[in-house]
Parts: C-alpha cells; structure tokens; sequence
C-alpha cells in the first residue's frame, strides 16, 4: 500500500510528437509525471520559462495563450491544456487508468482534480503569482491583497481534503489518478508560495510521502 | 448549420438520484443544459442561492465546500462539480456525445471547455464576485481591484476566441460539445459583470446566437 508500483516493461515511444516543456513549472509537470506512470517517452522541446521564452513567437504561433505545455502533433494539430493533453495519452494508452475506470469511478476523478484544481492550485499559483517578487512581470498588475486572501482557502481546503484521506488511499478511491498528480505538484507548489501543510492533517502529509516516493515524482 | 438539433424523443428519467439545483447560478445551469442536450430528466432540488441556502446543512452534509450543482445517487453517493456530473452522464448515455469522439476529438473539447472555463467563465465569475456589491458577503474580502484587473482579461480571450470561431461551426470543432454550454452560460454572465462582447467580434455573436437559439439554452 503506498508504494511506488511496476512501470510497464515496455516503453512506448512517441517519436512522432512534440512537448513544448516549460521545466520546473506546475502544469508542464503534470504532463511529464502522468507520462511518467504511462511508462510514455515523447521528445521534449525544451522552454526557458525563466527567460520568459514562453511569451515567444515559438510558442505563440502554437498557443495564443502563450502558455505551456503544449503538444504537437505529427502535421502540426496542436493541443494545449496539462489535463487535455493527458486525456489524449489516456485514450491512446488506457493502461494503466489515470482518469477512472466505469461512470462512477470517471466521475470521481474528474470531480477530485477539479477540487485539488480549482481550490487547492490555483489558490495556491494566486498566492505566489501575486505576491512573490519574481512575478512581477508575469502578472500585471500584481495584488497582494489577492494573493494573501489565498492562503487561508488553501488551507482551509487541506484540511477538508485531510478527513477524506482519512478513508482512503488515494485522491479520488482506492487507484492512483491525475488528481493524485495534480494534489502532489499543488502542494510542491506551496514551497515557493510560502504556505505549509497544517502539521495536524497527517492524512494530507501520508498521501504526499507515498506520491512523491514513486519514480515519476521526479519527472 | 448553426440552428436547433432535433432531440432524442425519447425521454430519459433518471429517476433514482437527485439533483440539488441552484436556480439562475451559472454552475447548476451549466448541467441543466447538458441534461436537456442528452434529453435526460433528473428531480431537481430547488435550492436558494439567493437566501443563501447552498451554505446551509442540506447541501453542506453532501458538499463541505457549500456549492452547487450537487448529484446525489441512489444509496447517497454524491458527485460535485458541474463538469465531473456531467461527465457521469456521458458515460452512462453516450448519444449525442458532448465530450467528443475519438483521442483528438476528446482532448480538444477538454481543451476548449478549459479554455472557455479558466480565461473566460473565471474571468467573468472574478469581476461580478469582486465588483458587484450584492456579492459582498459570498466573496470575502471582495477585492475590487481583483475584479477590475479580470474585465479585460475576459475581452482578451474573446477576441482571440473569435479567430477561432471564424473558421469552425463550435468552440471544439463542427459539433456541439460540452464547451459550447461552458462558453454560452460565461457570456449570459457577462451581463450581470457589466462586460461586454466587443461589436468587433462578429464570429463569436454568431456562434453565441445559434447556441441561444437551441431549445436548451432556456434549461
């Protein structure tokens, strides 16, 4: 229970695509963990985000957003997104099922990453985009005021995440899922935005001792 | 091309769960349309939003996070989040499918929902909720500078959103999707947000007339 489990022997190679990677950043990542457990190679094209590389024509041509990860097709059909470009690995590789198995068991992973999503990340990306020196140039106009009012809903949601953990091993059941994925660099995330675990959801801190003990933690 | 889709006629009444409905609110909406699209009935419990029964005991016992839409199965099983509901409903009905067909055809209405979502819907959902003063005691602290600075970030999206629309029939390709009714519900939206769609954005009043004009936009 906990541990890291089997990749598939066999490494699939997906030489006729592109990642356009954007390093130690949240959403690249998740990419790059779920290929990871998919046991999936494709080549990286690799994007200075600290250069601010990302804001480039290279990109921007791809992605008018000019946000990465984005995927490259063989013919230049791009896909853009962390959890789409997921779901595409998904249906060309089912094995081993990151997004559920059944209605019910879909359902539940969609409604746990959206959760770990919505109230965790991206309180977790308000508080360091909007408070933290460094960005400065990436979010204009920087609020302070907004980013502080984020910390106390991160919490808070740690630690109602904390009681469901409780009774189960994973984000979304009993199965390693892309919520595990995105909980997991949420809360690597909470590092540079200056917010720490609550010492007393030791639920929280087991489940995250067992994900990052995995291999693909370190994709 | 662009006008209503004939309906299954035949009916289906899903009638071993519940749904608790948030009336005008764009989320519980968000359902109640992809409901109508598959020609599904499910009980609706009326909940008011406006007296602020969505933070009451009812709703908090199934959702610790007070929100709505919440689906309640037979045997009390529950399921949060718009996206997640309906994507329970997909698998169970497949026809007409409003996740996309095929890996490419699923991982662009992914991308497109999320787009339509996270640059436009939250956009939209920031400025009222930080702006509008009958919003002061659901968001705490409102920050109307917050507010503000997502106004033209909304504006930004729908013109390049345009582009987009110029050479396709919907927001994920030439069928009707889940992204469409996340893309409809955030502009209705606008209105209470006092944003408007630019005149300019010619391909993006058509797409959102033809969407309108469906039998489902008045779920």
């Amino acid at each position: 229970m906990g541990g890291p489990e089997p990749y598939d022997p066999v490494e699939k190679l997906e030489d006729d695509m592109k990642l356009f990677d954007g390093g130690r950043a949240p959403n690249p990542r998740r990419v790059r963990v779920f290929l990871a457990e998919k046991g999936l190679t494709v080549p990286l094209v690799p994007v200075d985000m600290g250069a601010l590389e990302h804001r480039g024509e290279e990109v921007a041509q791809r992605n008018p957003l000019r946000r990465l990860p984005v995927l490259e097709l063989d013919g230049g059909t791009v896909i853009t997104e962390s959890i789409a470009i997921c779901r595409y690995f998904e249906e060309l590789h089912p094995e081993p099922p990151l997004f559920g198995t059944g209605a019910l068991g879909k359902a539940k992973v969609e409604m746990w990453q959206r959760r770990l999503e919505l109230n965790l990340m991206a309180s977790v990306a308000a508080a360091f985009r909007h408070i933290h020196p460094a960005m400065k140039e990436w979010e204009v106009p920087q609020i302070p005021q907004w980013g502080e009012a984020n910390k106390p809903k991160a919490i808070e949601f740690l630690r109602l995440f904390d009681k469901e953990l409780a009774e189960r091993e994973f984000a979304a059941g009993d199965a390693y899922s892309v919520a595990d994925i995105t909980g997991m660099i949420a809360i690597d995330f909470m590092k540079p935005a200056r917010i720490r675990v609550p010492e007393e959801c030791t639920n929280v801190l087991r489940w995250y001792a067992a994900l990052t003990s995995r291999p693909s933690a370190t994709a």
